[in-house]
């Protein structure tokens, strides 16, 4: 039962999951879809390259990760295929696929050009269906990534915030807003580690929003914490409420952890 | 592995479709379950049609495809299960399944009326779970279509929207509005091959919206469109936006499209 | 092929559902997943303790039932797993399970305790992924209880609010507002037998709603009805409509049946 998990801003309310699912399910009725999410912004690659980096790895290995945001569907910008020591990648080549190839170790890239692993006539607006699905389809089938088309060594990045890191701070910044309102920031639990035996602050700008804790329930009920979330980056949450809502928090909002001194 | 599909309008916040799909795998555990959409507009019957008749078809042969948008449900409507050259259809006798079967070559159609294959006791308010659902998994096993009930001629058919199509015009109207704001229009890509030659024009009654394009991004980002679209007809984008908000474009609207003089 | 049922209130729109499930594949790639709903609101350990019980019991015996709302994550509540005469029940010991065990004959009760059944390092934020699941896709393939832990006897049960009897009217309360805005109430099917012979009416506090009907079809279109539905509760309805909406009902609010006099 090979794994394809599918990451895309389809959304739900139409048939366009679905019709993907058909595809795929045609071409290798031994594949076990798994959605990570449907529900990224249109068009927003940040959200989706986070979304993928943050479960790929959780997966058996073999898995097949298929990510479409895709906003220049029918252009020119090229589909890809990448091979890692543990997985396969199969996107656009927008940036949808880079953060978590930045965390594999790649073992081959190659463009998406045999149109004879296509579904026909490839429509001018949904690779998702017409490409992408049934190319990873034929992957989980134990096709050899070469036979997709030419190899190629390049393909594009997107550029990631950094923390930058003082003697007694390190300032980041929130990169995503989950569900429960959790704001979640680029600094990194390795980072912390270095500020391991000091107790924390935690400031926006210059207010002050709460210390780092271990987990929520450290400090009350509808109080403000930070914790390690469980993608290993220092996240903001009221224990019990919405901290994004309540402390205005957003993509890009400057976050930083600061030694109490 | 044979395949069940489900569109719905049950929502994805109770426990609805988790107790038809628990049935569904008492009967089969074999069965594959795909959702379609489970966010039809409750009652939408047009909207469920045209999301099955939208991606029915790229399912393998066999695949059972179960739509249940059923505002009669406890009443004297009836079930139906259809049989096709390649596909089986169930739901309720309203409409929902009228316009996929219009593309259909029709081997059978039965009323559901054995009640051994139904899940008892038959609630009066969600015979998702406990007649569709079962009769699908049944389906699914191989039972013979004619073992559900008698034989009937007739199904009710929605009407739909055509077309009208002068020397230089094509008037037609807004069937969907997608996740994306994608305005899709009745207007097929047949219809207009008939002026392959000539660039069209799009016009909501007598404004000009757009050109006639082959993919979204032939035109600048934020800009207006008019594309064939992944289910063949044609669709009123904005590159990069969302038409239908910022055109108040829905369905029903009029749309026309015109050689350009 | 084992089944494994999530309840939960992680949403769709982040990755932590597909992380979850990339666990238990990992683990036994043979399960099938199916979900009963991710859209409890967050914390309401109430919501997700009736969807489980409202949907528990139409999967084959052996399924693994997985409930997460779990508030208390990376404190000192317990994690438990309970083995029924027919299923297992994995999750928080915080009344997410309790409805549904209400029901079932217990067999064993155990506390997750062995360390070598999850998925490590335990985050502090997300047992879903790194206890619960795991667990689940132990039991799934065969793993004995009593492996996960020490046995209990007790767990902690949410209180339930009970209607009130008399000789001519039950006095009930809403307990859960479904996705068409039928309000669904804590008078069962058993309680309205008593009065089985007497046409019954539906109160809000002084005022009359409606009546008790077999299906939301006896009334007219726009009318309101109380019908007995598919969880086995009275719920008040608008035919055609939105009934919580409509007639602002919901949960807690008080609702009695009273014969017609």
């Amino acid at each position: 039962m090979p794994t394809i998990t599918l990451t895309t801003d389809f959304g739900t309310s139409d048939w366009f999951v679905g019709a993907m699912k058909g595809v795929i399910l045609e071409i290798n009725p031994q594949a076990s879809l798994v959605d990570i999410t449907h529900a990224i912004t249109p068009g927003d690659i940040r959200g989706a390259t986070f979304a993928l980096a943050s479960s790929y790895c959780f997966f058996k290995k073999g898995a097949v990760h298929v990510a479409v945001v895709d906003p220049g569907v029918g252009s020119s910008r090229k589909g890809l295929a990448v091979q890692t020591e543990r997985y396969y990648f199969v996107g656009p080549d927008n940036g949808v696929l880079s953060l978590a190839l930045a965390r594999e170790r790649i073992k081959a890239i190659h463009l998406l050009e045999t149109e004879s692993f296509f579904h026909r006539p490839v429509s001018q607006t949904f690779h998702g269906r017409d490409i992408f699905g049934p190319v990873a389809a034929h992957l989980s089938r134990g096709l050899p990534v070469k036979r997709l088309g030419p190899a190629t060594e390049t393909f594009i990045k997107l550029t990631w915030p950094k923390p930058r890191v003082g003697p007694d701070t390190i300032e980041g910044e929130i990169i995503h807003v989950d569900h429960f309102g959790n704001a979640i920031t680029n600094v990194d639990s390795s980072l912390l580690a270095r500020f391991d035996k000091h107790p924390l602050n935690v400031f926006r700008g210059r207010r002050r929003l709460c210390t780092v804790e271990k987990f929520y329930q450290v400090v009350p009920a509808r109080a403000t914490v930070a914790v390690v979330g469980s993608t290993g980056f220092l996240e903001v949450a009221i224990n019990g409420g919405n901290a994004a809502k309540a402390l205005r928090l957003s993509v890009g909002t400057p976050i930083s952890a600061r030694v109490r001194q």
